[in-house]
């Protein structure tokens, strides 16, 4: 298939060639480039909603509340999970599939979960990807959900246009390890499970922090709002703080620092992991590179001189 | 100075002259792989200790407990200490501030902590390098703390030769999350705060979690071991464990497999932040890269074209 044509069904909305395309970008296919260029002019309309917190802090009760709101207005819906956690924590795969079956009938809602990638990293060029080609269908609203912990996933809420942190109380702060970089762009900070007791403490913790990291650099005053999200209290307000902040970040030098941040970020992770897929083809993928590293074991190179001799075959000059 | 002098000295126990290349190391100065060169021939003694677990579940301590253990035996120690927390949760500094203090007039102890880096990663390489240059050192054994959640992180904790994974009882395992990979190659499990109640359930857990995961290529039995560091409880019964595990993997064939596994991770990361660095200097450093994201914004060029003529300008052919 032509990179233009396979765009032009995935602008019209077609599923299974959307969800080939998502593949073949976690597959790095060397036909991707092409369609995402192909695409790139249908996009830049759906408005991403990134949700992030640690595991157990109810995201996916949180992002059940959202899609329910927004189907009810009849918005189209993406959602992207991403869980780098182990399966013993049992994350991604079932909570996935507890979502599935929920929203599988509802054809308004496409839901892609990702898992981290080997150590060539890659993630964060995925998802940006998959983001793109989810707006470029057409959808509305795109949620992201990720646990926040890695340098991938703090580059990845950088392209949220409405950042939410959601933690829980009780569990003492030490606990909700989130990235630095991540707390520092939460835009909204839900308390959930608020019925617990501790959420007084933790709302006072988090506006010392806010206090302490200063004024953001485009004025905004990041919100904290408290919900118990499996009964559905406190959603209406979150949701409303949701569209003011949409509001807020409506003007054009808003858009501009935003997109300046969020391109930056996006252009480094493709170049540095299109880098990385060349890396690989020049030692000779996996059996290759064991024995660049059998060379070092054997004393006949370190590793240092090995790297650049690497390094020399595929650098110009 | 030039780098086998710089070497020397650092083999001979130069501790000033260690720490500066530690920042270099950090700074990716240019001069860095020509000392790390020299350097190589010097290092492969020291015995790594990796001890990896989520915030608050007592890992400084028991960190503290190994070195105790140690220098009661007149080893020499280093300590790399990885924390890519926010400041919000009370993380790197302090923590490395109390260490500091209670070591601090111990000669016998070195000490280092690490954050992660910007967007163009690094953290991996930056840490195979430091463990590195406290092997040149002398250490004989190093301890390598991380609460194990970046793909950065899963890397260097395969650089360890003996792996803990430090969890705390009753905090419900979707809490715990330590990032797949690395809970496939711990060699200890250590329960700490053992006094709590749910130890039962969180050893079943474990059992039920490594029984899944089906027999290890190097065929060790993960261990798992309950402590209350704080009191000292049961750290008699973790070094024996951990000798234990020492012995089993002195075979050659068995340190071949570890080695091939861990040098084949430092390789593929010492190119890829190698390049990165050279990516930045296609650019133009951050200036350029901020020129090249307003074309984009301003519609000149599509991220993937843009991503491509930079490409274009740093590989061969």
């Amino acid at each position: 298939m032509k990179a233009d044509e396979w765009a032009k069904k995935i602008v019209g909305g077609d599923v299974r060639a959307a969800s080939r395309l998502m593949r073949d970008i976690d597959d790095r296919m060397p036909w991707v480039p092409d369609v995402m260029k192909a695409l790139y002019p249908h996009t830049g309309r759906a408005y991403i909603i990134g949700i992030t917190g640690s595991p157990g802090v109810g995201k996916s009760t949180l992002v059940d509340c959202l899609i329910e709101h927004y189907r009810a207005r009849d918005a189209k819906i993406g959602v992207v999970v991403i869980d780098p956690t182990s399966p013993f924590t049992g994350g991604a795969i079932l909570g996935d599939r507890i979502r599935m079956q929920r929203h599988s009938t509802d054809s308004g809602v496409f839901i892609r979960s990702l898992a981290t990638r080997g150590s060539m990293g890659g993630l964060s060029r995925s998802t940006s990807d998959i983001l793109r080609v989810m707006d470029a269908m057409g959808k509305d609203v795109i949620l992201l959900e990720t646990v926040g912990v890695g340098q991938d996933e703090v580059d990845v809420v950088h392209t949220a246009h409405t950042s939410m942190i959601v933690m829980i109380p009780g569990l003492g702060d030490d606990i909700q390890a989130i990235k630095a970089g991540i707390l520092e762009i939460g835009d909204i900070f839900v308390i959930n499970k608020c019925e617990r007791p501790g959420v007084e403490r933790m709302e006072r913790e988090i506006m010392m922090m806010l206090e302490l990291g200063g004024h953001r650099d485009d004025g905004w005053e990041p919100a904290i709002v408290k919900t118990e999200a499996i009964k559905g209290v406190g959603v209406r307000e979150l949701m409303e703080t949701i569209v003011r902040h949409r509001t807020f970040r409506e003007s054009p030098e808003k858009k501009r620092l935003f997109l300046r941040k969020a391109l930056r970020i996006e252009l480094l992770n493709n170049i540095r992991d299109r880098i990385s897929q060349r890396v690989l083809e020049e030692v000779g993928q996996e059996e290759g590179l064991l024995s660049a590293v059998d060379e070092i074991i054997a004393g006949r190179k370190d590793l240092y001189s090995k790297s650049e001799e690497i390094l020399n075959g595929i650098l110009c000059e």
